[in-house]
């Protein structure tokens, strides 16, 4: 297929093929009912499926869109090889007919038509993220990976987002997930995701290589711990920053720069004997890296070992013409820390007379969330820059996002699937979508109409009813339609094929996106709910095809 | 090395090498600490390394070990490629100088050393599951990859065990996670360890196919709306299950017993009219498994018509000497509509003479967990069979085991990591580890001593302290001794390495394990904590260290 060469191009978007990404990452019912399906000579009949969820996570009012690129991907390369036909053969009954398996060897996704919103975009509860159509046994087969690699990725680029919103623009964020995600391949998903949600930079080095992701990383307390003292290190020399000269005695200067906050009339008393395993450590890595000295602090104590030593190095550094980058704290009360920090640096700014060293970078980490976050603004603190890693990634506060996949029409023949529970029920049809925008430029409404009604028009008025409740309903004068499914996958159909966008004009349409969004809707607590609704021609529709399905009670 | 060939021959617990699993799934500060280390001429230090968790997962008492065989796989293929090489050039700071890469090329673990407690163990805080010796540079770029494999795999295989043991021995555990999973890794990751844990099956095609774990799988609600009714279905011949005779028409023989069904006089009124479309997508379903009848039975209602359909289907298929395997109920009161449709099955045994129609399996689905299975458990269900999604492959109710890695002995010295929080404070010392047992058979204590202690000897009476309380201790004569830390990856000691046992070997201890264990530890309310101690010698070292570590306060 021609999309493979041009995908190839792509390796931002799309990275390497991940192997685990085969046809059989599916559940086993979808080939039972594909194998039905072909008895029962029905495979090929053409089945219109949604992928939506019903509520957004974290308790907030909205969620970011993220997974297509790699569903294209994977129905770009959907093919079930000889050796995992063999491996079905085994799995499912003896009876089952060789028929069935020369039609599973020739199927590939040429016959399927995928709609989708833009991946980065902000969505909203019921309206379809995807809509596939196709043979109902293919389609099928699709359901388990597309909900596979949408709802992670919309999860935790969602939680990103939320990170970022309490952040604020200002800060730095940074990944710091990998050991504690799901998997090597959960890692590697939430540093994309968490980039596209508006994270700054990863740890992860693999995902720095496949997605062009920047990279952040300093030292461990292993590091601290594994020198003893600055008598150890041999090699003392460190040329001059400009390349003119050398300091020949590294060590000693920094040793000299201890001394001399020692002396300090006003620093006294605040630390008198710093840790010299910590100073060994400094020191040594400022000398491995002195144009991107960052220290961690707290491995013995921040205010009486970590913070001299650190700034007896930085000091140093200064005298040869190079600029420390700053310090990272990964315990105790980060917001009385970070603010002590400050004032330590601006004091030796002044003290010294060293331009700029009071505005020395402060990075935090350890546990932090949304909450600390929050808290962490109320005490008011002096971090430039957060490391986040469990909460992030494993998505802590909120583990799923319950993406579904719902069949709404089969050979043109919309079909409905009924619950008790009115959230759960599917909004049958094959549907168009639109976001209509207000006055302000803010989007007021998601509308999913009949896939043949006229779209909405700019300026006209045009009735948005709630999907379920008669009573709520409310005219919209848009100033602005956007259709929200364009078509990622044409099939045989003939349309254009919107291309894949790469990773960073992702990222940019998804802040973009949030920063368009108005403001309660995205705030932390009692968000005020985004209104999706349908055209009163399908809200008729809807509730005529439910009479009809319904069994009707007796009450006994 | 003669490992990668002997792996190679273990596809089973290797399972095909994890492409994403390179050398670069590793955090940037692992490369900016080799370089650091190296430019101190510091890199060949031998260090050694604990990796361990402070706190057992889920409110609970006990961990499942996972994870051990992949480590050792990602060290037997541990090699940094020239592409990778390449990349680290361009992220690094260009000061960074060449012999680093050079040696960054000739890296492997054949100076490695990996001790383990075994895959599939019972294991408690603080106790290492594994020991990594080695030079300083190498062991820290394993740290989180390690992490990264074991801390997943470990906290899934533990949830698994959880809701094995609220499910009871005697019910199937089916792993259902896979729409819902972090990423298409994560998802293999849970089929494999939830298998480990205890589970039975999964409904993960690829894991299947990977690992060998059973398939489970029949078909969705989808499957039901896409059908009509029982007029579209064409292909009706069934032969008998002996091969001997066929029936015509199958579609009614089903309706003749569906009439039947309604005409019984106790049934009456509980039902009338049933779904066509859900009549034949059963229908079909048993034209096209004969042999595996299972069918979904809440697209429209349970007890009105999901209930009575498949029994006719049933009835048809016993008539012809098939036996239907049972039904799957996925929403509503599972306790209540369990119990109903056992009295129906077990109505219709009596009334038609069909001798074990009333065992009919009653699989359960819908966001099941360890609490939901407990509040079956009280409410009485007669469910024999459930599929846990969600709330399994996630560890929604905790969604990350906080496993560590830290530096315990350079250059054998000793080193310990303090913190303000005693229970953040680690362990010194190269370490041996024993689990002992009490007469009746069940672990009382797991022990840590200094590598050069004596061992703990059968029924000689051993001091186990509290590694940081000093009230609590407890003298202990143990009817057994079992060393916890064995040799996986030898590196150049020459000692002989413990294999890699078989996924089945390593469930199968996970089972026996979880078995032997005092009740009082497992239960879910309030457990008891097991013990996990020090050797007095250990403890004195620790508190020793400790005092010439931690900087002395001043009160101001």
């Amino acid at each position: 297929m021609e999309i493979n060469g041009e995908m190839e191009q792509r390796p931002v978007i799309d990275g390497p093929t991940n192997p685990v990404v085969s046809s059989l990452l599916s559940d086993m019912y979808q080939f039972t009912m594909a194998y039905a399906y072909w008895k029962a000579g029905k495979h090929l009949e053409r089945a219109v499926f949604d992928l939506f969820f019903r509520k957004n996570p974290f308790g907030g009012e909205y969620t970011v869109f993220g997974g297509l690129g790699e569903c294209i991907h994977f129905i770009a390369n959907f093919k079930i090889t000889e050796d995992e036909i063999s491996f079905l053969r085994s799995t499912l009954p003896s009876s089952c007919e060789d028929g069935f398996f020369d039609y599973l060897r020739g199927i590939d996704c040429s016959d399927v038509e995928v709609y989708a919103i833009s991946e980065g975009s902000v969505v909203f509860p019921r309206i379809p993220l995807m809509r596939v159509e196709g043979p109902i046994a293919v389609v099928q087969l699709l359901e388990t990976p597309f909900l596979n690699l949408i709802n992670y990725a919309s999860l935790v680029a969602t939680n990103a987002a939320r990170h970022r919103f309490v952040a604020g623009k200002s800060k730095t964020l940074l990944e710091f997930g990998l050991r504690r995600a799901q998997g090597p391949d959960g890692a590697i998903s939430a540093s994309k995701y968490s980039y596209i949600g508006g994270f700054d930079a990863t740890s992860n080095v693999l995902a720095g290589k496949l997605f062009g992701i920047p990279l952040r990383g300093t030292h461990s307390h292993a590091f601290v711990s594994s020198f003893m003292s600055p008598d150890e290190i041999t090699a003392k020399t460190l040329p001059h920053s400009n390349g003119s000269d050398s300091c020949d005695d590294f060590v000693s200067l920094v040793q000299t720069w201890l001394s001399k906050l020692q002396s300090v009339e006003s620093f006294r008393g605040s630390f008198s004997e710093t840790s010299q395993s910590e100073l060994a450590a400094f020191t040594s890595y400022a000398l491995a890296f002195p144009n991107n000295f960052l220290a961690l602090v707290d491995t013995y104590d921040v205010i009486r070992s970590g913070l001299p030593n650190f700034c007896a190095v930085a000091l140093a550094l200064h005298d040869l013409g190079y600029k420390a980058n700053g310090i990272r704290l990964d315990s105790g009360d980060l917001a009385y820390l970070s603010v002590e920090a400050r004032k330590f640096f601006c004091a030796i700014e002044k003290e010294f007379q060293i331009p700029s060293f009071g505005r020395m970078a402060i990075t935090a980490s350890n546990d932090l969330n949304e909450e600390t976050l929050d808290a962490l603004n109320k005490q008011g603190h002096e971090v430039n820059a957060f490391g986040i890693g469990t909460h992030l990634v494993t998505c802590y506060a909120q583990a799923a996002l319950g993406c579904v996949f719902k069949l709404v029409e089969i050979n043109d023949q919309p079909r409905i699937k009924l619950s008790e529970d009115v959230t759960k029920v599917s909004i049958p049809c094959k549907k168009r979508c639109y976001r209509l925008y207000g006055r302000e430029g803010y989007p007021l409404v998601d509308i999913m109409t009949g896939e043949n009604e006229p779209p909405p028009k700019v300026a006209e008025r045009i009735l948005c009813r709630h999907p379920f409740n008669e009573s709520k309903r409310a005219y919209v004068v848009p100033q602005q339609v956007e259709e929200l499914l364009k078509c990622y996958w044409p099939g045989n159909s003939g349309k254009e094929r919107e291309p894949l966008p790469t990773l960073e004009k992702i990222r940019e349409k998804c802040i973009n996106h949030l920063n368009q969004m108005r403001p309660d809707h995205m705030r932390r607590l009692n968000p005020t709910p985004y209104k999706v609704s349908v055209s009163a021609q399908l809200y008729d529709f809807i509730h005529l095809l439910w009479l009809s399905e319904a069994p009707v009670g007796e009450l006994q």
